[in-house]
């Protein structure tokens, strides 16, 4: 199993495997639990490592070449257990697109002494708009502005 | 300040103000510190004691009648910090009508002997279905149905 030294690691891992559509790499990121949650921008809640790991092979099924961007604005932490609230842009660079930011709180929990995701629950800000995407506005030096 | 002896009574309180529209009873169950982070349906992210309180203002002065249904579907524990997963139901009493199920990650510290939250996360499922209403479908004794 996948070693993770402290969140920040778990959650670069995570959003490599989300950029990659990298499954293993995805499941590698999530405590191996049953009380683990999942919920995507505008859906249920999922439980458990079979309905999680089903719905990443939905969304790497159907994803396109994309890169994520990642600000971090809060950190609540414990010993065993720490939270995170991150914005999320997601940019396709064939198509030189980028998303409306999603904010997503993502939790991590110690287990063994390797932290793991135990809940990402993202949204969208402003409902119908993150469906849209907005080109880049001065070339591709741009994409890694924040 | 309120004093609250575990993180349920802390839960209990907030979606008590909440349904009561009651500014302070709500802003003790936050803590008062400047980084609590509140995300409302759809909504960007709010930081700090001013710009939360001034948000459940807002929603307070605008909010009709109101019930809250919560049914707790995850926890999350370690020594000082607790997250939540529940899902909101907002029942509107006078007009007969119910909003479909909200998810809401709420995270909760322990500061001094008392829990007081510091996160809460709520977002729609399905999007702009969250403005639909529906009817009670067989009279009140059926309000309180999950």
């Amino acid at each position: 199993m996948a070693v993770f030294a402290h969140p920040e690691a778990t959650e670069t891992a995570f959003y490599r495997a989300f950029e990659q559509g990298d499954l293993e790499g995805m499941m590698a990121v999530w405590a191996p639990s049953s009380d683990i949650r999942c919920i995507h921008p505008l859906g249920g809640l999922l439980t458990g490592v079979a309905a999680i790991r089903a719905s990443w092979n939905a969304i790497f099924r159907a994803q396109l070449p994309q890169r994520f961007e990642i600000e971090r604005l809060s950190v609540f932490h414990a010993d065993e257990l720490v939270i995170h609230t991150v914005t999320e842009t997601i940019v396709l660079p064939l198509q030189r697109q980028r998303f409306a930011p999603l904010l997503a709180t993502n939790a991590y929990r110690r287990i063994d002494g390797s932290w793991h995701m135990v809940l990402h629950h993202a949204s969208p800000v402003g409902g119908v708009e993150t469906a849209e995407v907005v080109p880049f506005e001065g070339g591709e030096t741009n994409a890694t502005r924040h």
